[in-house]
């Protein structure tokens, strides 16, 4: 097959497009489709200052990467989970990246913000999923630093798959809630919140995983050991066949959604505004945000601990 | 394993229900299902007259069963596709079904309605697929018959598995027009319609076979031929994957779908009021409904190709 913009050898061929390219049409290609999306979805233009979460993943590492080519004004945060040698390696990779590129890196760990904060003690002492109380966390402290360093936007690596994923999960069991806030863009609802957006959401993990390849980035490649099983991966493969039976699937699938259903379930659902968190000042539904009502339930569970433990 | 209801040797077990039954049980729990079904979707009452479209396939004949069961009036509708022995075995089997029962059936033949209306032979004129044209010849001949005969209600045997795979082939292109009209009751627009119902939406492929295996119903129990690699199988196959990692998503997507999102289309896709077709007196959105359409094209292509043969 030949490169379908400049008809050299192709290297990569997208079924989904039907078309095929080249090394350096394919960077090309890529990050062509990701300004795309930034301007028609409106995510953020030159003067923006854009707040980057990297994981150490090939997703965030690659929309990192994207966006300094597009000349975008960047800052990476990383958030240290405390995932055991999964979270060390994921570090050392962001930091690997940021420091052979000269780039602006925050990091912070959840350990050092408070007790038992890392996500397999807050999972153990509050008997969640690990995935729920990260995801919790995660938000919190992603809302929190977009918030302290003035930053105008946070944007994560979320790719179409993952979109996808998640969409059909939603559809599965029709949560008219979290499909009136599925978007690529989620304008903030509270002055102390920014716009979150997701400009991979039409790229696929292979689209990404070939973009950190042609560029020779380094990335953690083993998957969090608590996603093992995760549901999200059943509705991935599910998509996948269907992608594999009718190429395109995917993409029209999350496109048309944003393009034309969306909309009806973020009209029919009524939206709070949210209050400020009596504890952290973030907002909050209730008197506490869900991460303070989460660090107070591991406080009060290793204080019971704790006197339980005397006692004996 | 035993029954749930009555503590004997269960023969049948149902994931998505964690209910397991006897053999007299189970047709016990499908009938209530089904007539659940009946009266919350408000689908007919005892005195309507109920017109059965059966195909020979055990969905149709297992709900001609029930209904007969449940005490509703009904009379049979068979109609003949001519598509080679598998519609000579399907006619025999509702044949069979009702003489044995001495139940009234209609027979119609579509290759006796006019010159070239077998499916096959439509779609060989008419360079059609198949199953677009048996789905409007269909449509029109259950809606003719269903208006001569003075029916109140037409119902048809799709079950939760159609209704999930049409669902998810609907949602993954977002097809706003036919997810608006993707219920199991549709009330009818114009007063030679009737109502049509499918009072099998909540009861899966599996549910319906087990009942004709314990009734003793004999069906045909070979596909169309022309079903083979029809997209709807591709969709079926994804959702029984889903199905068997989370037993209950068919039932949950369906019925959450007309529980409440069904209604955000419904309103949202504004539909016009049909008038009546020149050729046949049905009604019609132009001046010729999509059947006498289909007709006039298969005329127009016998004749050309008449000529033809003549000038050669």
């Amino acid at each position: 097959m030949k490169c379908t913009r400049c008809k050299a050898k192709a290297e990569v061929h997208l079924r989904a497009h039907n078309a095929g390219f080249c090394r350096p049409c394919y960077v090309e290609y890529f990050r062509r489709q990701v300004e795309r999306s930034i301007d028609k979805q409106k995510m953020f233009g030159r003067d923006d200052h854009i707040l980057v979460a990297v994981s150490g993943g090939k997703d965030s590492l690659a929309l990192w990467d994207v966006l300094i080519a597009l000349g975008y004004r960047t800052t990476g945060l990383y958030l240290g989970l405390g995932i055991g040698g999964y979270s060390d390696r994921s570090k050392a990779m962001v930091e690997a990246f940021s420091s052979a590129r000269d780039l602006p890196l925050i990091v912070r760990t959840l350990a050092d913000e408070g007790p038992g904060l890392a996500v397999p003690d807050v999972a153990a002492s509050t008997r969640r999923v690990p995935c729920a109380a990260c995801g919790a966390m995660k938000r919190h402290f992603f809302d929190a630093a977009a918030h302290e360093g003035r930053f105008d936007v946070l944007a994560t690596g979320h790719n179409l798959d993952d979109e996808a994923a998640r969409l059909l999960g939603n559809v599965l069991r029709w949560q008219r809630d979290h499909l009136a806030r599925q978007r690529p863009v989620l304008e903030p609802t509270h002055p102390k919140f920014v716009r979150k957006v997701k400009p991979f959401y039409l790229l696929s993990e292979y689209e990404t995983a070939v973009y950190t390849f042609m560029r020779g980035i380094e990335y953690v490649v083993e998957e969090c050991p608590n996603a093992a099983g995760a549901t999200q991966l059943v509705y991935k493969d599910a998509l996948n066949r269907l992608e594999a039976s009718s190429p395109g699937t995917k993409q029209a699938f999350v496109k048309e959604f944003v393009r034309s259903a969306q909309a009806l379930f973020a009209n029919d659902v009524a939206r709070d505004t949210p209050g400020e968190c009596q504890a952290c000042g973030m907002p909050a539904f209730g008197a506490l945000c869900s991460f303070c009502s989460l660090v107070r339930e591991v406080e009060t569970k290793r204080a019971r601990r704790a006197a339980a433990e005397l006692g004996a």
